[in-house]
């Protein structure tokens, strides 16, 4: 199941980066499931990782290997490489001094990234032996591909493109994402690669995407669980014409407003194809005190079982999200200034069910495929938004039998 | 489903406290409904209540009468009388003075409890015309109809007697709980009520009865959520001939352990009948700073979907345990310090798979219906233990039908 489906948009190519994949065998082999990307000699790559404490071993190569000018990022799906230890981490140099080999480069010039079964040795051979392939197929119109590699329990490929002008220059921005389960990004996320032919500094760049995942990735949930290998990654070439994005400028502005949306979209594909997920849920926060206090509230509703079980079954079961409310840890909340929204019918209301709500105009709202719940608290001016999707009977089969 | 079933035990008459029984039909028409107890003049009563921000109507006024040497219980499922707002205060409030008219007390002297569905207004006429006939019932041994007679999803009734001598005599517990779902007690928990024949003063049971909550009701969850409703009360008649518990004595200390005793089973079997329940989980953290930290790490374990299907399943997917530890928000916890352990069999150490640990080792001990996790950080003595249940199909179900 999901909430839409993306159709693949058709992509430009991005002048200085290339993609190719290959199938490598790792837990199936009817489709490609390693990927190379390269970013010619001259452009700036930029990435935010998870913040669990067991982070994956290519997670730990990739953050050291950040500081070294990377060129290639060398990503496999059906093996997350986690909770593998000392031997993990031999092996993801492994890969990385493989690949380096292939493409005459040096080893920590790569950035090594797994996704799917935690816990299980990567197969290293199985990796390599699909280099070359993968090496051969680059080319810069292969997107629709390698967001079809990177799938783990995706039920289809993510990418976002989208361009923005300056000066009469257009700079171009491509974006894949994958993920599905295992989605509570904390300062950090999922896979999700994005290049654009901007040119601007590697810090101008880091700081641009530190900013745009703090209000995209890390604001969606599935199931409340963050990966260990969650990595966000921009890759700039410097190939357009438009000029180049220097700190303080109303183009920094521009860019940094054209990578939130990109992030925003690809964020919102993800929650779209999350486990299991019918139905999508927008929870906006309003009047809060602060925005952390805003995303608590968003949060605790979004991994309530009860409030997802009761959006799967369509049941405008209120209460439970009035009981998350008041779960959520604000202290002093005034209930008399609580107001809940479902789309535009209010719920609650002076610390109840409000006046005039009906069951059928609640019922009217819980029938949609989309709902947004609005929580005004009352107290402050601060407002954020959460985006997760239900809980339904097949997130527990996909979970239940993900290694089946 | 159920991890077991809770055979009611035999229970003795505990003198000085009567139970009374009726079917006021609030949400089915099959059962006994409506509870009253009654303690008789002299005995004392105390009690922990849910942290809930939306408090229910009832837990405000029982709360606030508390302090009224209280006499009777009153107690209804099927209703929540939760965010209902001034109305439900009023409700509640009547219900009360209905009962204190009946018995000839004073409303103060009444404590109301009532758990079902959130949100719908309390039907204050069907409870207030089966007040006669449960007040009729009062007697010393109904407290199996009792245990009936407050439960919603609950698919058994959960009783547990025990016994303390003191000095040759006899002092009796008696203990009845009810919960299923939106079980995440802070500070309280769920509808819980104890009776003891103990002579102890209403400040040194309510001390008692705080501490045992916190190492029982609030070391359980089933789905992350703190009920509205939650209470557990305990009320002590002074009838036994042991000598009056007094601060600072040793009898103090061996009631407070035969009370913590009746707090974890009733707890345990309050984890044993979650929804959709087919195992029962003890997660024990060993090795940390502080038991604040121990619990944060084993209640993060406890609310994993990932974690939870995976114990369904009975598939040793512990790669999810410990991504789940890896986010718990343990600071500059070290890795190779950490230890997982399923049953006896290690599955975690030097940061990764532990080197002996086989598939098969793993696979006996998930197909057991009662499995505990270890978890020892290796950084401070600090131990506790929470207790949860897997996440199966069924809980969907529950939860998505309940108000069908």
């Amino acid at each position: 199941m999901s909430v839409g489906t993306c159709i693949f948009p058709t992509m430009p190519e991005i002048q200085g980066i290339q993609l190719g994949t290959a199938c490598a065998g790792i837990k199936q082999t009817v489709r490609d499931d390693l990927l190379v990307i390269a970013l010619d000699e001259g452009g700036v790559c930029a990435g935010v990782f998870t913040r669990n404490a067991f982070c994956a071993a290519p997670i730990q190569v990739a953050k050291a290997n950040l500081a070294h000018n990377p060129r290639w990022l060398l990503v496999n799906s059906g093996n997350a490489n986690a909770g593998t230890g000392q031997q993990g981490l031999q092996d993801a140099l492994a890969t990385c001094a493989q690949l380096a080999a292939w493409v005459a480069g040096k080893p920590e010039q790569v950035l090594p990234f797994s996704t799917g079964v935690i816990g299980q040795p990567l197969p290293v051979a199985k990796l390599t032996d699909a280099l070359p392939a993968a090496v051969a197929n680059l080319a810069t119109d292969h997107w629709q591909q390698a967001a079809l590699a990177i799938m783990t329990t995706d039920t289809f490929a993510k990418g976002v493109t989208q361009t923005l002008n300056l000066d009469g220059q257009v700079i171009h921005f491509n974006g894949i994402a994958k993920g599905a389960g295992m989605i509570q990004p904390d300062m950090a996320t999922l896979l999700a690669f994005i290049a654009t032919d901007a040119r601007i500094s590697q810090g101008l760049l880091q700081q641009c995407l530190t900013e745009a995942v703090q209000q995209s990735f890390n604001r969606i949930t599935v199931d409340g669980d963050t990966s260990t290998n969650d990595a966000v990654m921009v890759m700039a070439s410097g190939c357009s014409s438009a000029p180049e994005i220097t700190a303080g400028s109303k183009a920094l502005e521009l860019f940094s407003e054209a990578l939130l949306s990109v992030c925003k979209q690809l964020a919102e594909w993800v929650v779209r194809d999350g486990e299991g997920a019918t139905k999508l849920i927008r929870i906006g926060v309003e009047g809060a005190l602060t925005d952390k206090e805003a995303v608590q509230v968003g949060k605790t509703v979004a991994h309530s079982p009860l409030v997802k079980t009761a959006f799967f079954a369509s049941d405008p079961n209120w209460g439970r999200i009035l009981a998350a409310v008041g779960r959520a840890g604000v202290e002093n909340l005034v209930l008399e200034a609580v107001q809940i929204f479902l789309d535009d019918v209010c719920i609650v209301s002076n610390g109840g069910r409000a006046e005039d709500y009906t069951e059928e105009a609640g019922q009217r709202v819980m029938d949609r495929a989309e709902i947004t719940v609005t929580i005004q608290l009352g107290r402050g001016t601060a407002c954020q938004e959460v985006l997760t999707c239900d809980l339904s009977y097949d997130y527990v089969k996909i979970n239940a039998e993900y290694r089946t």
